[in-house]
């Protein structure tokens, strides 16, 4: 019962918040994400000065992933991301951001402008050019099969080049 | 009865969908959007670099908006900001970007870092440091009561400064 009127609250609230508001003519629409889908939990940074900022100030490594939303290898690696492990490691131990465009920085294009590619930058903001996957015509592409790899890179970029003592 | 059947089948999903699925120590949390409540209903670019591009290939003006969440007066200007002709000249005839971190591009920061700060961009990608709100010391700030002056900067930012023959 208690769970009913809380219900009819929710749908209520829900509702009114939708009276007086823009709604555009093609009909409403789903407030996109941050996330993009490789990850609702995770704290995504929008931009790439935004995430080298939180990765110095925090002092934790950041990964730089590049993907289309329409690109099927983009799709199928974002399957396999929901990963717990994959999941559990980045929010606890590195800065994320993915984006959907190309930065002006080459550092993060070393071999090219693929997707998916996942780049490692050290929070000296060092770019890790040598955490590759395991295809050498594309260094930073993964696959579906590859997250061991994937994970086993995670563990390599989080000892940091410069370790505080 | 119908609603009642599809208000279970929508419960049931979402309980299902998250099975197995990595969940934070400090429990879970709701999945940033891109909007940060500047308009859950405008399709904002995400980075600067993309939004320029956009502007470009779609020949429509960008509008920039520079916030804190934090920020007393963004919060303020952020109420007002959903007002219906506020969103639907963005949503037709604009590109919007929203930042909580600035760019390295000092065209968008000519009298200073401040928020909240609106600039309009063409889609020449010539910043529009003439369109100016009402106060001397922050050229490009806006107050709640200032709608009106940002709606007719709007026009004026929709005049493009390279019209096609």
């Amino acid at each position: 019962m208690i769970k009913a009127v809380l219900l009819l609250i929710l749908v209520l609230v829900a509702m009114s918040s939708t009276f007086g508001k823009y709604i555009p003519k093609t009909g409403k629409r789903i407030p996109q994400t941050l996330s993009r889908g490789w990850g609702d939990q995770l704290i995504w940074a929008q931009t790439y000065e935004e995430a080298l900022y939180w990765s110095r100030s925090r002092n934790k490594p950041l990964m730089v992933l590049f993907h289309l939303e329409d690109c099927p290898h983009s799709q199928a690696l974002r399957k396999v991301f929901s990963d717990n492990e994959i999941q559990k490691t980045l929010d606890e131990d590195f800065i994320v951001l993915n984006l959907v465009y190309e930065t002006t920085d080459k550092h993060l294009s070393q071999d090219g402008q693929y997707v998916p590619r996942i780049i490692f930058v050290d929070p000296t903001m060092t770019v890790r050019g040598d955490i590759i996957g395991p295809y050498a015509n594309r260094m930073y592409a993964y696959e579906p099969n590859d997250l061991k790899l994937l994970l086993s890179n995670m563990q390599k970029a989080k000892k940091l080049l410069k370790s505080e003592l």
